[in-house]
């Protein structure tokens, strides 16, 4: 017989089917046994009073997590998850397990430890509740790069391994490249940049490296960046139509792709606003004071409270989940960011504030080669580096700009987790290389 | 005015239009001035009796790649590139530049040698012809992802640092992870079967480094691998009917969604036959010395002379472009191979011959926990560096396999180019750090 998936179960009500997955529960009540197969898509239960049909697993070991098949009569029964139940259920051991699972998958709440999850990430990570998140990321991937294609948008995949730090600093993997230092691409920048050169319009999804020797709830080493950059802009608003436009495709996607996902998480979507609203740093700063007393004008960049109050603001004042803040001080923000040129201390560039913590960082670039001179003299930055990069603007690059969403800071502020780690299969940090 | 692509200008003949882009040609014939404008998506033509209209270029320099918007009445004349023309056209120059490009980008032939068409990487992909082939690389990425989703296939992203080398062997870049030795991942393999234990069937795009010191056309030291892994297979041909199913989509993507990029580099998609021919390796190996009275019988492997002979005759006696070559020895394959249950000294697995050149390798991979064992006891390998891996097996894994395609390696075989390094955007190689 064919192998269906349980999602498959309910157009065959009334036929005899054979399912395959894992054992993900039995259960054993007042001599009904319930057995539940969980495969890649969902789960099913089956019922039965008979224990002769529970014998391949307890000569197998009937332990959680056999791989098993198993035939059966669909019924639609109304108190059974999903609304459908297998009868008469004939069970084979396709490959048995030796000992329990080192976690509890089949728990509604996850009651291991963080380090225990991490350590044990390649088991844990089936447990339904941890495997949504993931299927989630696979929906913000997708949804970004459809919102991304409908806009012209053309996907490019850039060198990891590069031969200078993107953006200065030191916070940087190096490795031996034949002999020779090369470095972990800490963003894609200045391909992404480049590459408006060539198609225009372009986006990558991929894995950036940054080396920050801190341990906290909101970082890891490794990433994974959905990059955007763009030509042909006004300016830094020409990018935030944009960045409102794939936050509603993302949303979308996540919508109408994964109800099952989002339930068994208890996420709430937010609403993306037509318009999406925006304060100037230095208003924001001023608005700061009259409503909280603390003066933070003056300050280079915004605190996280100062982030959470802005974030409460833009509810009551615009019932929006999402606020721009634009203008950031030049000082606070890469050589390559463009300055407002009314008043140029302030930047083109712009975070997006999500419930009141950033989520976005975006703005526009300098287009002009002189002007990347002056940005690195007055950095104090060497010419060297950047030779190749600078090629591009020696012949012709329009005014542009763009921004990188961190996948796992989206699903992590979208499902209100306490941990970063909780949205990576496996997690990078400062003490975690495996699994 | 609102600036319109060149794609667009089609349906808006009779109207005054802006467009924007680069200068990609200025030509003078008989008292008459041809200007084309590129765009990131095309290109078009305008004509003008007068120099008035080129003033504005004059004093920015004229030199090609400024940037420039362009106005002008769009005329249907079919003797021009596209079958439009701009007339009257009034021209403003957004960013001029100071020299001309190191490499000419506006003649259909490429006349610069490789080297210099990847040391000026930045600009010479914004020639025509390369940014087709780019063009074409995203819509592989777009229709191998397509297809996978088509069957139900979760999209993963895995760790690119990773704490061992995944397939053993030294062409491994090491780097130094906060003071300790860790290395760039040579595939996704190890943690695609894991994830076969958590969503049953994922695809992984995404870029895999392999440090083999040598320089061949064929090779770069970063690429973007194409990864798929699924359970509850029966055996490889399981496998192989996927690899079917998810070629066809993506020559199907192509065909459909790049036809402008295809006619410009005059590739001819091949057919994918309801059912890829296949052949035995033993069988193959009987076949060469019938056919051509060289006994190969007994090595190992395939040469590249042996899967020429056998590409001619899958075209003879098929009519086809792909014919997979089952069984290999055990002996060149990985440890986590399956064996051919009748013949162990054989594999289950394949590889995928296009037009005489091997482009996918493929397989079912063990999955019970003592097979494992025993492999890598077999194969004098520690179980240390493996222990995460190998904790995916002692939890239920289902009989699975999988499969992976180089991109680079796809579009080389693809259009016919003479070194893969002409289908990376930046490539990275034993003498090639920049760009």
């Amino acid at each position: 017989m064919e192998r269906i998936l349980t999602t498959q179960a309910t157009s065959h009500i009334g036929e005899r089917v054979r399912l395959a997955g894992w054992l993900h529960t039995v259960r054993r009540m007042g001599g009904v046994n319930f057995i539940v197969l969980r495969d890649g898509w969902g789960m099913i239960q089956a019922v039965t009073e008979s224990e002769i049909d529970l014998e391949p697993l307890q000569t197998g070991g009937l332990g959680l997590e056999t791989v098993i098949a198993l035939e059966g009569l669909v019924v639609a029964a109304a108190q059974a998850p999903g609304g459908l139940e297998l009868h008469e259920p004939r069970l084979e051991v396709i490959t048995p397990v030796a000992e329990a699972p080192p976690v509890q998958l089949n728990k509604r709440e996850i009651k291991a430890g963080l380090a225990t999850l991490l350590d044990h990430a390649v088991i844990a990570n089936r447990q339904p509740q941890r495997r949504a998140i993931f299927r989630l990321a696979a929906g913000v991937m997708n949804g970004f790069r459809t919102a991304l294609s409908e806009h012209g948008f053309t996907e490019i995949q850039t060198p990891k391994i590069v031969a200078s730090a993107t953006e200065g600093g030191a916070n940087v993997f190096q490795l031996d490249y034949f002999g020779r230092p090369a470095f972990l691409a800490q963003s894609p920048q200045f391909y992404k940049q480049i590459m408006v050169g060539i198609f225009e319009r372009v986006f990558e999804v991929g894995p950036v490296f940054r080396a920050e020797p801190h341990d906290t709830t909101r970082h890891t080493n490794e990433y994974v960046s959905l990059d955007v950059e763009f030509g042909f802009i006004e300016d830094h608003f020409t990018v935030m139509a944009l960045v409102r436009e794939v936050l509603a495709g993302i949303f979308t996607t996540l919508a109408q792709g994964y109800p099952a996902e989002l339930e068994r998480l208890q996420a709430a979507l937010p609403t993306v606003p037509g318009k999406i609203p925006h304060i100037h740093f230095s208003e924001a700063q001023d608005l700061i004071l009259q409503r909280h007393g603390v003066d933070v004008r003056g300050e280079p960049d915004l605190s996280p409270q100062d982030e959470r109050w802005l974030g409460e603001w833009a509810q009551e004042q615009f019932n929006s989940d999402f606020l721009f803040v634009t203008g950031y001080p030049m000082v606070k923000r890469p050589f390559y960011t463009h300055p407002d040129p009314e008043r140029p201390n302030y930047s083109n560039s712009f975070d997006l504030l999500f419930r009141g913590t950033e989520l976005i960082t975006g703005g526009q670039r300098l287009h002009r080669y002189e002007d990347y001179l002056a940005a690195l003299a007055a950095a104090n930055l060497p010419l060297e580096p950047f030779e190749t990069y600078l090629e591009t603007f020696r012949y012709g690059m329009p005014p542009h700009g763009g921004f990188a969403i961190g996948l796992e800071r989206l699903l992590m502020q979208l499902l209100g987790l306490p941990n970063l780690r909780l949205t990576t299969l496996f997690p990078r940090d400062l003490s975690r290389l495996v699994p």
